[in-house]
């Protein structure tokens, strides 16, 4: 597809609305099957959503997998997490190893977890499994730098986080992966996330800033100041997605939006996660507003301002399990319900093919 | 376990809470799990619940299956369905060929669909499929009688229904599925169930009464009258579950009240479905209260009055997707969430086990 040199300009000129005649296409033929109208409800609108994003009748899912993308953050000297930085890595290594939620629930729908260091202090070697790679490093930098006192990173390296999470997701597509799921790992990336949150959405600092790994009432008025800082020194245009990714983001943040507009540029489904994956949207919507056309909520997280962003985006969750792990775990959960739907949508019979007495 | 002759006396006083020592054991194993504390929500509940139930740090699920119960209702005479009667005799034809809604997402999640004709107008040959019966015959009569004119079954044929739904769930577990789902299938049997509904929860017909497989507003009036009628001669004792089941159930809504008995009293994890299932819980729960220790709710239907219901039962459903098709379908998406929760429980790993520094 030539998209090794591809500019940011170049994807965004790409990206078209799904097409609304193959959603009403997979209408007519919802209508047949056996069944009283729409009686599965959301399903319906899924496996519809996909036919129009695939320009097919016969939407199918062959290889599933999560681009988890891992980065840490230099605001976490402000005291903002529960947890030590180091914890990043260590986690990384767990992905690897398979022990972790995503690995778990990813492996309970058959997808593929790979892993993407955009930007984290701990220095890792690539891990590869079966000739395939499974650890990918792209480190932008170690560590952003810390958001409440200036830019979290360069304008220019904003753009190389979003075109390495752009290249990435392509490269999937191209090896045949046709559900990709957004997941993400880095202590204290809550904090990047609501500030994102709430220049975008416009939420009340108080709606949007909840706890992530889970810091106590002092840590949480802590983390409100310091995102209020963040902005007040920043001033964020949020006319300018790159502008607000490169002040107050996260190197695994820009990752997230550029899988989201492969996803919306190759014309496939792409599934994003909670918090932090939600922020990723809210800056690929920025940059083109046609992506939520392509976008899947895999859940609702117990993390505070996650439903104001969604409400922003037009996302229904499909899920809504009071889940805040982050890694791509309830897109995981999702994805069977993704799944479901589409095979309800293709092999599901027909009044006609059932020969059963319709209304 | 002896309980081909068992009387529903004895089921009743056989079931127990399930064991919240293990709850608590169970609670503990999850705090030093891999993740921020509690951090995949609902996901614990189910997990620890399960542990409750089976009374085990190490619950696994082998074989999962679905038991469709099918009955006609004489009701329909008085026009509450928007579908003929015979078309519950079709359906079970295409459960068994493996193109309706069940059959796509039971196989989604692995689980096998057995079918029961309880009791239906159409007559129908069981059933097999490598060796193992997949459509049983037990049918108590040639569906109900008119329940707004009368009692729609003896007080023996509901025992006889409830009994046989029993054995067939205890003859299931003793083959080795360790997790069972309920499903229905029988034209106009919403109506039946909110009847049943309505007297148990004490919620008005208006919020109980809802369009089932899709009547107008003139049919749902017609609907709330009906039952209102059959509530007004039948004078159901909702002290006395039987009664309750013999003057307003269907013989299918009596089996799966012997499937969830048979969970509770096996210690058996129960996944039931929609509108109609929950309305054979109600009629279990009138027995023996304890049930719900061993229930999960798949999901919340898009039927009115299905909400009230689970909150009389103090059951939080799993899914909220808008689906209203019954069939078990709700309970099959869950149980892909369920064995998501118990693997989570099983094979994440600990801080611990992982090297990860801790809080």
């Amino acid at each position: 597809m030539g998209t090794d040199t591809i500019t940011l300009k170049e994807i965004v000129k790409g990206i078209k609305p799904a097409d609304e005649k193959w959603v009403e296409k997979a209408k007519e033929r919802t209508s047949q099957l056996l069944m009283p109208t729409r009686a599965l409800g959301r399903l319906h609108d899924i496996s519809e959503k996909i036919c129009g994003i695939c320009k097919t009748l016969k939407p199918s899912i062959n290889r599933k997998a999560f681009l988890v993308m891992a980065g840490d953050h230099g605001v976490v000297e402000e005291g903002v997490s529960a947890y030590p930085q180091e914890v990043t890595g260590e986690m990384i290594k767990t992905f690897l190893n398979g022990g972790a939620g995503i690995n778990i629930l990813a492996g309970q729908v058959n997808a593929d977890v790979f892993v993407v260091d955009m930007g984290i202090i701990t220095d890792l070697d690539p891990v590869s499994l079966n000739g395939e790679d499974r650890l990918f490093i792209h480190k932008v930098a170690k560590g952003t730098a810390n958001l409440s006192r200036g830019p979290a990173m360069s304008r220019k390296e904003a753009e190389q986080s979003i075109l390495t999470g752009f290249q990435l997701a392509t490269d999937l597509f191209k090896k045949g992966i046709d559900l990709l799921g957004t997941g993400d790992m880095g202590i204290g990336n809550t904090t990047p996330s609501a500030a994102i949150g709430t220049v975008f959405t416009g939420t009340a600092l108080e709606e949007m800033v909840g706890r992530g790994t889970g810091v106590d009432d002092q840590g949480l008025l802590k983390k409100q100041e310091v995102i209020q800082k963040g902005i007040d020194v920043n001033r964020p245009d949020i006319k300018d997605g790159l502008d607000v990714l490169s002040k107050l983001g996260g190197f695994e943040i820009g990752g997230i939006s550029g899988c989201i507009l492969a996803g919306a540029y190759h014309g496939r489904p792409v599934v994003i996660d909670g918090f932090i994956s939600t922020a990723g949207a809210l800056v690929a919507h920025s940059l083109s507003p046609n992506v939520t056309d392509y976008l899947f909520a895999g859940h609702c997280s117990e993390e505070t301002g996650h439903r104001a962003m969604l409400q922003y985006l037009g996302l229904e969750p499909v899920l809504d399990l009071g889940m805040r792990l982050g890694e791509g775990s309830g897109g995981a959960l999702a994805m069977g319900i993704i799944e479901g739907a589409i095979k309800i949508f293709t092999d599901m019979l027909t009044f006609e093919q059932a020969g059963v007495s319709n209304k």
